[in-house]
């Protein structure tokens, strides 16, 4: 039955009979936790052997004869620029490897354009009040940023090839208040799509008032594909150099859901120019980053093709646990019109669709019954999802079994969020 | 002979002796570095069970159950915590363990303060010009984070008890601009002077002209003893608490100089309002530090007795260093009246006062025949010491035998700059 055709009378029974499982499924005080995107403990397994990468003082000397222990190596040493490099397909002399956490990287580069300015001579972006675009469905974190810098944020929705590059042209083109925008553009959060060239090369070639307009490229899932045939992003500075445009882009990565959350190594990539600029502060800000950890993982994978062969280990987890839920989806949500759903082919999350309004009722019908989703509107600015619509699928944490009936949950709120609505209607 | 006192001829002659001893050592071709306290290769070896410390993932789960490899934890794991209570003596819930950089935590609290202000509702430091007080000689990379966050340095003399306390009081009393002062309690960078407790009181209890006033109470070197009769330093936020002060301070400590300066944990320590501030805006910045270093450095130490015997092994390796430099300069530069030197119970460095206007000529001489000192000046605002008249000396990282012909390549060259200053006037 599709809800939307439904009478009244069809729709009224429905909602006994979901209600009716809804009073099966409390009893059962479920604690299922899909809200983040996290690595379950089987993923963290696949990267014990970086626990023994480095376990000697023989070990700790780098290939240019740093003693990764001690001071030195500021923007990170060879091996672990060398990996990067290989990752993304940027020049190694185009990198700073720094701590553990790429969206600390995101922040501090947010933070030196407030006080200092994105370049040399250029005014802060704290003098002024400032916008900052935000294509959404999107990451939450991303907005937080910028929020708490007091940017205001602009919505920008989501194509299936990347955010909507018609209106963001038109935006950038005349306000100067505009300094940069949010991107995940390989199996974007929550979406799942990868920009298509076209998006890209729009981005780094339209005009923008702004000449201190930055992109944070946020290429968080640059090697985590879920299958054999991922998508393809091209590379961003590759394109940007076309049009003389490199300062416009800063690239931010890490190896945290390849190895450890708790305990990997991030990246930032930009123009040489940007990068410079950047250090010039960062010399203020510390001596090194912890070097032994890039060691560890620079050893651990000996190259791009030991990342390729462990990211693929990931995928053999991660695949059936997406694929379990976009069953589920398909089985319980698509026979009555409830929703649509992106099917990635990479990334940590699936993006749902669900009718207008119902988003938040399903959200917190989900809690009732102990299932844990990130709070409907999440992925908007704000907080705040104009449509009351779209809910972020997270798969990865819990165990198989746990996320079969994490998503007959979900399914089972959503469909009786849905038919309320349309009684209420 | 006391330089000052001799003639013009004995000086002259004087000279040219030193001069041809100058000349010995330029074909020595040496390269020893006296210049950052940076630990030598036996300390680092010292630590090497900690490489060992966590290599299981049987080994990754902390006593309340967080997985170190996974995201969580975000002010730091308790193990952490309790190490950090252990050392500074403050409770752990006034405590938020970070990443590897101490420096960094504290550019990280600059920032804060100059964005968002100190404090709920208070003015962001950015908004206004403001002043730092930094108590000289110091340490010059304090000094270079409030310089680039734009802050105008005032210099305040050390006294063998800690700062000018009367110069300190009168300057806060009516100048709302002036924000904050660095101070490095024990051992401080690079005079070895331990605050008294009158001076650690006077600091918590003086009347401020500005609510937002700020100490950077960086106790760097607070287990860092040479002797066994280090000295102590009275707990700071105890005696805050007796005057409602706790808010004015923030507490740093690391384990860089304990493990590895390349790879370990730093804390901050603040009242618990202060805390739930930055909190509220770290919770943009990072998820979570690296925890699984956290648990290997709590692991290896097991605890506070642990980690003071640590520490003792670092003494023996340490300890004989500053006696050698100390009893080079006692022979070679006190028979002369040549400068007058700091002998340090614990921390890093030796200071070394020169007589007027002969620091640089002496860094100068010193770097002819390759022996690296900090710049002259770097332990002042600005890098300019207006005697011209300091030298950091770090003994720590050349070997012992490095080390005693540093320290008389040293002694040689300010004996050089003496004879030349004096014969010029």
């Amino acid at each position: 039955m599709i809800y939307q055709n439904a009478t009244k009378q069809e729709l009224q029974e429905e909602l006994e009979l979901l209600r009716d499982r809804f009073e099966e499924y409390s009893i059962l005080n479920l604690k299922l936790d899909m809200s983040r995107g996290k690595p379950a403990a089987d993923q963290l397994t696949l990267s014990e052997g970086i626990l023994k990468a480095v376990v000697e003082d023989s070990e700790c000397i780098t290939e240019n004869g740093i003693d990764v222990r001690n001071y030195g190596g500021f923007d990170g040493i060879p091996e672990a620029k060398r990996l990067f490099s290989e990752i993304l397909g940027v020049p190694a002399d185009m990198l700073f490897v720094g701590g553990v956490s790429s969206l600390n990287m995101m922040y501090d580069a947010f933070a030196r354009n407030m006080i200092f300015g994105a370049g040399e001579g250029m005014k802060p972006w704290g003098q002024g009040g400032i916008k900052f675009l935000c294509p959404c469905p999107g990451y939450d974190r991303h907005f937080g940023v910028s929020q708490i810098f007091g940017a205001e944020l602009i919505p920008v929705p989501m194509t299936e090839k990347g955010p909507d590059m018609d209106l963001v042209e038109a935006l950038v083109k005349d306000d100067e208040t505009i300094k940069g925008m949010w991107c995940v553009p390989k199996y974007s959060n929550p979406t799942g799509v990868t920009f298509d060239e076209e998006t890209v090369r729009r981005l780094v070639s339209m005009p923008t008032a702004a000449a201190d307009f930055r992109i944070f490229w946020d290429n968080a899932y640059c090697i985590h594909d879920l299958y054999e045939d991922g998508d393809v992003l091209p590379e961003i500075f590759t394109i940007a150099r076309e049009y003389g445009n490199e300062d416009r882009v800063y690239e931010f990565a890490s190896l945290a859901k390849v190895t450890y959350c708790g305990g990997s190594v991030a990246v930032m990539a930009t123009s040489k120019a940007n990068l410079a600029y950047a250090k010039k502060i960062m010399a203020k800000q510390f001596i090194c980053h912890d070097k032994v950890n890039q060691l560890r993982h620079a050893r651990f994978f000996g190259g791009i093709e030991g990342l390729r062969a462990h990211m693929k280990k990931h995928a053999e987890i991660l695949a059936p646990k997406f694929d379990c839920v976009i069953e589920t989806f398909e089985r319980s949500l698509a026979p009555h019109g409830v929703g649509k759903w992106s099917r990635p082919k990479g990334g940590y999350f699936i993006s749902l669709d669900l009718p207008e309004g119902t988003a938040k009722r399903t959200h917190a019908l989900c809690t009732q019954l102990g299932v844990v989703l990130t709070p409907a509107g999440a992925t908007f600015p704000y907080g705040v999802d104009p449509m009351d619509s779209n809910l972020r699928i997270a798969p990865s944490f819990p165990t198989p079994e746990e996320l079969r009936g994490a998503a007959e949950v979900l399914c089972l709120c959503a469909r009786i969020a849905t038919c309320e609505k349309l009684l209420a209607n």
